[in-house]
């Protein structure tokens, strides 16, 4: 089918056969078909959405744009884990080294985006030395020896996708289940690992602001994952707030390694051992996500799972005496605390907001090319739920200077909302979305094309 | 409103502003705002529509994003006609001279677009020494000594409309009410006549294949030339089979000049003095297009009107002996009668095939820049409802080769329908549409947000 045709045929809400969507990425990729006619389709298909099978061809022809990562010479099992994103998430510190230590190999590739702070790279490259530019030789031999990597995706990767995340970005079509689906997806089959558990964020601070939306997302992501062999899994999340109690990078990881300490009880370490016990159900190394979860909290109270972490430090060649000392990490000069204005209980709290307000000090990336400040960042040491006194201190900003100390003081004051009754804390895990027992060809996909009404 | 934003407004079903329309157009234009931001914007506002005051709004953003043609120096009435465009279409060349004739002061002015034959500027040109590229001030000059102009537009008028037409094009996004509609009118309105008569073209070799759909085009056009304070009427006419004898171009001026003689008793015919007629009427020459019609008759038979069409030549630097002499006009060495292989009466006409016919034979452009062979084309005599036998002569093919000429024979033939019972000639003229009488801001434009169900 000619480009035009169709453009034309997704604008009258047809189906894409799957050798044309199969050349269509394939000549974007190429450039021969250029961004404008890509914008058209992708519009077209955010209105007039894609059928299943669409959503299946797409994510192959974005598989087939690029490489893929060989994991043949690794005894497994592989895994992987992937978040949709949010505010203080920095669980791949906590779990990829927990999930390592009970005998999974886990490959953590990561892209650089933009965001409120820092990605997982970012985060970790805060750690005197780190490297996260790994070859791929490098990085499956280190797997085999240590059972971990976390490491920059190459440009090789599902280029399909860069371009296409890029456009859908500045043309107002990133919010589509099938295309949000068919990019993720795209990038785990490319990664190889045969275990693939996806942290599907939802509230505040997140991109899917409802459970309903989030399962969509999740039930399309998992039959796609499913429908290439992979044993996939998503839980659906909250991210009603900040999930750990510091947004930033260094500051990030100085909470990471406390959890691994053992010195923090705190909803950020419960979903770490949570998402390492469905990880360890998902690849057969636990009967169960509960019996997985204990395996996962014996390692961390053990010391284990830091010295894991301390072992893909020093393999990336960071300074691991982090681990003991976090002042060797970079922190910004001025710490501002942060003092609660009312005897209240915290009702809400606009995540997105915090995030913003964590960005503006320096700690995130609002172009490509941007330098990210390690230094910055703030810490909110109340949930959802809580009660605080009027004066007491709920947090503290980590600033270069006072004024911008002060102005991110005042931005995570505005995102608080507080009740003068008591508040239920929201659940850490909304719900657990697995394949349908009858296989993915027996039940279809959540549907995508009830956009336009 | 940012660029991303704007386009989202618009993929959720908003209405867009007229300050903010005119930043996009004007950003686009001064090419700001790269293509593919507008083809996303474009495919979002074709399927979610566009609202009268929109439609109004894009009309006049395209309309300041350029140069307007002054003709406050001449005393007029000024008048401007419109074709949709169609097969054997070339009205222009008999309508012109006799509204001249009538004392109305028309100036064509016409862009060179793609398409199956030439456009009006590409007739012409087959005149020897024809030149169509006026200066503002010739064009003026010219039209306030003999009535009449037809010359190409400059890049100065409406370029937004230029390059989004050229975008629409590649995008699929071309079969929009509003985006016609203010494409049509933003050019009319630049062009700067008082009345402007639009002929919208429907059936087979139209873009409009129904007449509601040509109605509904036609109502906006006529809104939005109404609310700009033009004098503005459109008929809707039949495209059914092609509306001249001839497609082509040589063979279409000759046509027209045979016309003009009065030696043609024909359907275009026919069309052209209703057209002047209602010219005549529209600029207040003539009490009604009936009065109006009469005066355009009587001109033609006095040989008035081709006296006119003659000045235009001569003014343009064309040779004038062709109107006495149209063996002046060149003409491609094979001539290829057409056959009737039946005894029937004539029931459909592809119109479309029929264009492609002659395009293939080198009378028409597929890519801008294309050269066109002035002196191919092809007659074809029948029109629905006629009697043929089998072995008539009912047509020919002006081709360069014999192979050319029988390739053109049988794609002829493959667009014709036959009848073993009489057939009805189809209406020259399915309906007039004119402003409602109580005034634009009375009556809503046609719907135009229908196309998603």
């Amino acid at each position: 089918m000619h480009i035009v045709d169709l453009i034309a045929a997704k604008r009258d809400g047809q189906a894409i056969g799957a050798e044309d969507l199969h050349r269509l990425i394939a000549g974007y990729t190429a450039t021969d078909i250029p961004d404008y006619q890509m914008a058209a389709f992708l519009m077209a298909g955010y209105l007039r959405g894609f059928t299943d099978a669409e959503t299946v061809a797409l994510t192959d022809a974005m598989l087939a744009s690029g490489d893929r990562l060989d994991l043949s010479e690794l005894s497994g099992p592989t895994v992987d884990k992937h978040s949709t994103g949010g505010v203080g998430d920095s669980t791949t510190l906590v779990v990829a080294p927990l999930a390592a230590e009970l005998g999974m190999q886990i490959i953590k590739l990561s892209g650089r985006g933009l965001g409120f702070t820092g990605g997982t790279l970012d985060k970790l490259e805060s750690i005197p030395g780190m490297r996260t530019d790994l070859t791929t030789a490098d990085l499956v031999a280190q797997v085999d020896r240590i059972g971990l990597a976390v490491c920059a995706q190459t440009d090789d990767l599902v280029p399909a996708d860069r371009a296409m995340y890029a456009l859908r970005d500045v043309t107002a079509t990133v919010g589509n289940t099938a295309l949000i689906a068919s990019s993720i997806m795209s990038k785990k089959l490319a990664g190889g690992a045969h275990a693939i558990l996806l942290d599907v964020k939802v509230g505040s601070g997140a991109f899917m602001k409802t459970v309903g939306d989030a399962r969509e997302l999740a039930e399309v992501c998992v039959a796609l994952g499913t429908s290439a062999g992979r044993a996939t899994r998503a839980v659906i999340t909250d991210m009603s707030q900040p999930l750990a109690d510091t947004v930033g990078n260094a500051i990030e990881v100085r909470e990471a390694i406390e959890v691994l300490r053992g010195d923090r009880h705190s909803r950020f370490a419960e979903l770490c051992l949570d998402l390492a016990g469905h990880l360890a159900a998902l690849s057969g190394t636990a009967p169960d996500a509960a019996a997985g979860r204990e395996l996962a909290a014996r390692a961390l109270h053990s010391g284990a799972g830091l010295d894991r972490f301390r072992m893909l430090i020093e393999a990336q060649g960071g300074d691991p005496r982090v681990v003991e000392d976090t002042s060797l990490l970079p922190i910004a000069p001025i710490s501002l605390p942060i003092h609660a204005t009312q005897d209240a209980w915290l009702a809400t709290v606009d995540a997105e907001a915090v995030g913003r307000a964590s960005g503006a000090l320096g700690a995130g990336r609002e172009t490509l090319g941007a330098v990210i400040d390690p230094a910055v960042g703030l810490a909110l040491d109340v949930k959802i739920g809580d009660r605080v006194h009027d004066g007491q201190v709920i947090g503290r900003i980590l600033a270069r200077t006072g004024d911008e100390a002060r102005r991110g003081e005042h931005a995570v004051l505005a995102a608080l909302g507080w009740s003068a009754q008591a508040i239920q804390a929201p659940p850490l895990i909304h719900a657990v979305v697995d394949p349908p027992a009858s296989g993915p060809d027996h039940r279809p996909m959540a549907r995508t094309a009830a956009h336009v009404s």
